[in-house]
């Protein structure tokens, strides 16, 4: 179902704003926690900028593994998006609990989650910002999206539980890319 | 009409990844272009990090000012939103062309944008990423909004003309911030 994206493309899936769902694999666990602090950082090779708190378990396997998927949902995962976001992958395996499938990436040890319309394998590119941001610029290995989703419902966080869903479209005459 | 809103709030404005105005002042010459490559740094004091492309004239403008007004339009504002992106600064007084109102800022020299339900004032923090990513860390000193605005329709890019209008809200039982 899931069709290559080509690497050019990547920036039209990260830069509305969607929250996505950061996966790792760090000794054979994989492990998933929720964010929305990312941004596109050049086109092609595709680098994405994002802020992983160090409180999280996430940000450990970020920092030993230099690997991670980004998974972006759509409306209909609101409530696993939430309930990743409210625990740890210290206590709980988020991909059991919260009924999440693991896939196996082509490129990187983390897995894609298979219900996230796009996935986005990840290689950390530059550390020199991790002190004192958190903030770790990837580059896009290689990436996958369901090619029947072309307005995806994404969901923006507005903070406090608020989400906003991702709307209609317009089409404008830019000259941008 | 505009009220502040708490600098511990601002990352409600940005998180959703809107379409913004970046406005600076150089030589006492406004300027305004059209940016998406933004995210959230920190909640407080609020730190943006943003690319902005070094052959563009506001890339100069921050370069040596150190300051600007990131400004939040909504979809009443997108063929203006559009038309800043496909000028240059240095052959256009965009204000001028485009309808925009330049109002005098609090904390910089740099203006805001009248039109815009959000305007966050901001200083350059941070240059070291500047060389090789044109990467600013950017501190919002001072923070404006619309009280009247509670769900703005912002504009969030897909490339190539299309934009995704911000849709309904939803709100979840969510532990983060």
């Amino acid at each position: 179902m899931k069709r290559e994206l080509p690497l050019a493309d990547v920036y039209t899936v990260l830069e509305p704003g969607p929250v996505v769902l950061l996966s790792t694999s760090r000794q054979g666990v994989a492990n998933v926690m929720t964010m929305s602090w990312h941004v596109m950082m050049e086109f092609e090779p595709p680098l994405v900028g994002c802020v992983v708190s160090e409180t999280s378990h996430s940000f450990a396997a970020l920092e030993e593994t230099g690997e991670c998927v980004l998974n972006v949902p759509t409306v209909e995962l609101a409530d696993k998006v939430v309930s990743c976001g409210n625990a740890s992958g210290r206590t709980v395996d988020k991909f059991k609990a919260f009924g999440l499938t693991a896939k196996p990436a082509a490129k990187v040890a983390a897995p894609l989650v298979g219900e996230c319309y796009a996935n986005l394998e990840c290689q950390v590119r530059d550390r020199q910002m991790v002190t004192p941001y958190n903030f770790f610029v990837l580059e896009v290995v290689k990436a996958w999206h369901d090619p029947a989703v072309t307005r995806p419902e994404t969901l923006h966080h507005r903070g406090y539980g608020r989400f906003m869903v991702a709307g209609r479209e317009i089409v404008l005459p830019s000259a941008m890319r």
